[in-house]
C-alpha cells in the first residue's frame, strides 16, 4: 500500500487503490451502517475522513488514540471534501486513555487551558495551526535574506559582552559551579551572560559582507508575567553595510514583512484563517484592533507610514486624548503613546524615525543637529501590539564613538568594536525583529505565550 | 550609476557603463601608466580588479580600507578573469591603520593565527569562505526538511529537563542571583540548564506532526581543550513517528548527509575548493584522511555502509592493529575504533546499529534480543571525525519505559514523557547530526573552532 499523509490524500485528483493512512483520531461516528472515523497527522488543518464498515470497531478505537488505516481513497460523495478514505483495515497503532487526556473530543479548549499541558497541546488544532504558520513563516525569513544575498550568522548564545549596556541579563556557570556557593574562577575564565542580541556580532561581519543576517533565540531576564514578554523569544536582525541613510533599513523592514506575511498567507491559508476566525475575535482587549485577514493584504498595496519622532510627539501633544503619560520631548514613547500614533495613522504600519540622542544607547549614529538632539534610529510600530522593530545607523566614525564610549566609561570593554571603526570602517546599520511580536500581529493573537512552542517566563519552565 | 556587488560585477555578461561597487581593498598594485586595485565585498571569493589612472591614487587607498568605486565594466584582456572595472572616481570610505591592522596583505595567515582576532578574521580569505558555505549548508538542510514536509520546530534553549541523563551542564540564574552567593530561589522556580538536546522536545511533537526538525544552538560545559568539542555548537535533529524500523532514520540521515553536500558543493564550489586545496592538506594530522573533492562525490553514487554493533566488534577483534583500548563487547566504541571501522569499510561514511542497552539512555527502544541485550540505536561514522549523528528508535510501549525509568529513579521527573506513551503513543524515532563537525567532515578542517564564528570553549568566550 502507498503511504499518504492526510495532506496528501486530500488534495488527491483521483480514486488510488491501496493506500495507508497514519495519524490520530480527532472523531469517531459510528452509525448502524456506517462507521466514521476522522483522523489528523498534522500535515494540515482539515482531518481526512474514514468511511468502513461497523465491524471494524473496536473498543481502543476513540479520540486521541493513533491508527493506521488501509483502504481504497476515492471522491467523496459530499460537497465539503474532496476525499475520503474506504478502510479496508484500521489497526490502532497506541490506544488514547481518553479518561485521563486533558483534550477532550469536540471541545474547544480556550489556549489558556491548553497552556498547562506543553507535551500535549500540540494535538489542539489551533496549537497545530500556529505551529505549521510558524514554521512556513521561519522559512519564508529565511528565504528572503537568502533571495537577497545575506549571509546567514550564527551570532553567539553565550557572550561575555552586554550589548544594551543594561538590561536584567541571565548569566551562566556549569552546574557544578552553581552548587558551590563560593565560586573563584569561571569556566570561561570570565562572566559570561546570555545573549540580548546579535547586533554588535553581526557589526563584525558587516566589515567583511555587505549583509548578513541572523534569526535565533534571544534572552532577557525581565521579572514580568506580561502578554507581551518571554524570558526566551526569537529575533530576526539584519546589519547592512554602506548604507546612505535610514530609508535603506526601513526599506528592509518594510520589504521584510510584506515578503515573509505574503508567504505564509498563501501558505498556509486555512491555518490562519482559523485565527482570524476565532481566535482574534475572541481575545479582543478594549480599544485592541485585532487585524483582519483584509487588512493584511492592503498593507501589501500601501507605503507604511512614516514620521520623525520631533512630528510624533507634535501629533501626541495635539491629541484630544488625555494620556497616563504626559507626551514630551525626550521621553520614551509608552505602549498608550504607539497606539495612538498607529490609530492616528491609519491603523498601518508606522515607522517613528530619529529619537533623542540621551534615549538611545552609545552604537547609534549622532544625527549631529539641535537643539534637539538626535540619533538615526527607527521603531516600527504595528497595530495590536506595538514595536515590532527597532533599527538605527550605528556610530560608524571613530571619534564619535571614541568620545561616546569615553564618557560611558566603556573604552576599555569595547576596545574590539572601535577597532572595527579603525580598519575599513564602513557606514552601516541594521534593526531586529521580534519573531514571537511577528506572530502575534499577523495572527491576532493576545498572549505571546501562544505563540512559541515552549514558553519560557519567570516562575515557569515547564519540560 | 547602477550598484552591482562583486560577484554580480564578476558574472556580467557583457560591459555595463556607471556602476558602482563597494567593498574592500584586497591588493593595490601602482604602475607607471596604470593603478590595479582588487577589491572583495564578501558576495564572492575572487575579487574584482579595478583598473584606474594612477591620478587616482591616494595614500588612504591601501589594504584593508573601504572603498567605493565608479566607473565603467568592461570585458578584461586577460584570461584569468571575465570582467574588470574601468574607474572614473574612486573614494576611499573608511582608510585602514594598516600597520596596526593584524591581517597583512598577500600574507596566508595560519588558522591558529586569525583565531586570536575574532572580530576581524571574517575579513580573512579562507573565514570569508567557511562563512558563506556555512550559511549555504544553514539554508540547504532548512530546505531539505521543508521540502519533505517536516514541521520546524523551535525547541527550548532553556530547559529544566536533562535529556541524556548525565553530562556536563550550564545552570543559569538571572546576574542579580549570581552576585548573592546564598540564593533562596530561582527565576524560573526551579534551577534551569542549557539545552544539550532538544529530542525529547520533538518526541513531544512527533505526537502531533509525522516528521519534525530542529537546527539550533545545543551546550555542552565540557572542561576539554580538544580539536573537536565547543561549549556550544549547533545540533540539527530530527524526529519522524510511525516508523517501522531503523531503517527508517537511518535512510534520513543518509539523504540529509548527500543532499545538504550536494547543495553546498553546487553553490560554493569555490570556496570549497579552497578548503580541499589549501586547508585540507595541511592540516592533516597523522593517519587521519583528509576527503577530497572527488570522494565526496563518490559517496553520492554509493550508499552508506552499515553494520550491527556485534560486527563492529568482531571486526575490531579480528584487526592486525593493536589499540590503545581493547575492544571488548559491552564497551563504547573509541575513536581510535570508529577510524578503523572507516578504515575497514573503505574509507566511506558507516553506520554502526544495536548498541548494547546498558551503554545506552533510557529512551532508546529495547530490542529483546539476548544474550547480547540491545537496544534500537545508531551512530554513523565519517572519515576524518569519527561519530557525525546519533539516533535511535524511541522506547513508545508504556510499560518498558515505565520499568525502566522506575529502576532509574526518574519516574517523577519524566511523568509527562511517560504521557506521551499514554495517550496515542506510536513507534518514532530521530537522530541529531553535529553541525560543526559536519562542516569539518565536507571541508576537511581540523580544528571545530575554525567552522563557527564566535567559538566558545573552556577558558574563552572572546566578545
Amino acid at each position: 500500500a502507498v503511504r499518504l499523509r492526510v495532506r496528501e490524500a486530500l488534495g488527491a485528483r483521483e480514486s488510488v487503490g491501496e493506500v495507508k493512512v497514519q495519524g490520530w483520531v480527532r472523531s469517531v461516528r459510528s452509525q448502524k451502517e456506517v462507521l466514521f472515523l476522522h483522523i489528523n497527522d498534522g500535515s494540515s488543518l482539515e482531518n481526512l475522513q474514514v468511511v468502513a464498515d461497523p465491524s471494524l470497531e473496536n473498543r481502543d478505537l476513540a479520540f486521541g488514540s493513533a491508527v493506521e488505516v488501509q483502504g481504497r481513497l476515492v471522491k467523496s460523495p459530499h460537497r465539503m471534501q474532496s476525499m475520503e478514505l474506504k478502510a479496508e483495515t484500521i489497526r490502532v497503532v497506541g490506544p488514547c486513555d481518553t479518561w485521563s487526556f486533558p483534550l477532550k473530543v469536540k471541545e474547544r479548549h480556550s489556549l489558556e487551558y491548553i497552556r498547562q499541558f506543553p507535551h500535549l497541546r500540540c494535538r489542539n488544532n489551533t496549537l497545530g495551526s500556529l505551529l505549521r504558520i510558524r514554521s512556513e513563516a521561519t522559512a519564508a525569513i529565511h528565504s528572503f535574506f537568502q533571495d537577497n544575498g545575506y549571509v546567514h550568522i550564527h551570532t553567539p548564545i553565550i557572550t561575555s559582552n552586554d550589548c544594551e549596556g543594561a538590561g536584567e541579563l541571565f548569566q551562566i556557570e556549569t552546574s557544578n559551579e552553581a552548587r558551590e556557593s563560593a565560586r573563584k574562577t569561571h569556566f570561561f575564565n570570565v562572566p559570561a551572560f546570555l545573549t540580548v542580541s546579535g547586533q554588535l556580532h553581526l557589526e563584525v561581519m558587516v566589515g567583511a559582507f555587505t549583509h548578513v543576517f541572523t534569526f535565533g533565540p534571544t534572552f532577557r531576564a525581565e521579572n514580568s508575567q506580561s502578554r507581551r514578554h518571554l524570558a526566551e523569544f526569537y529575533m530576526v536582525e539584519a546589519e547592512l553595510s554602506f548604507t546612505e541613510s535610514l530609508q535603506d533599513i526601513t526599506q528592509v523592514m518594510e520589504d521584510l514583512f510584506k515578503t515573509a506575511t505574503n508567504t505564509v498567507l498563501s501558505k498556509c491559508p486555512r491555518d490562519v484563517e482559523l485565527f482570524h476566525k476565532y481566535i482574534a475575535p475572541a481575545q479582543k482587549p478594549k480599544n485592541f484592533l485585532v487585524i483582519p485577514f483584509t487588512v493584511i493584504l492592503i498593507f501589501f498595496f500601501f507605503s507604511f507610514c512614516r514620521v520623525s519622532y520631533n512630528e510624533a510627539v507634535e501629533i501626541l501633544k495635539q491629541a484630544s486624548q488625555t494620556f497616563t503619560f504626559k507626551p514630551e520631548w525626550g521621553c520614551d514613547l509608552q505602549t498608550e503613546h504607539e497606539k495612538y500614533l498607529v490609530k492616528h495613522c491609519g491603523e498601518v504600519p508606522v515607522f517613528v524615525i530619529n529619537y533623542p540622542y540621551d534615549l538611545k544607547p552609545f552604537y547609534m549614529r549622532d544625527n549631529e543637529d539641535g537643539p534637539q538632539h538626535t540619533v538615526a534610529a527607527v521603531d516600527l510600530l504595528v497595530p495590536g501590539i506595538g514595536e515590532l522593530c527597532g533599527g538605527s545607523l550605528r556610530e560608524e566614525r571613530l571619534p564619535f564613538l571614541e568620545a561616546r564610549l569615553q564618557r560611558l566609561g566603556l573604552t576599555d570593554a569595547y576596545q574590539w568594536y572601535l577597532d572595527l571603526r579603525k580598519f575599513g570602517s564602513v557606514p552601516h546599520g541594521g534593526f531586529g525583529m521580534g519573531f514571537e511580536r511577528y506572530l502575534q500581529c499577523i495572527l491576532g493573537v493576545d498572549n505571546i505565550k501562544d505563540v512559541i512552542p515552549f514558553p519560557r517566563f519567570s516562575h515557569s519552565c515547564l519540560l
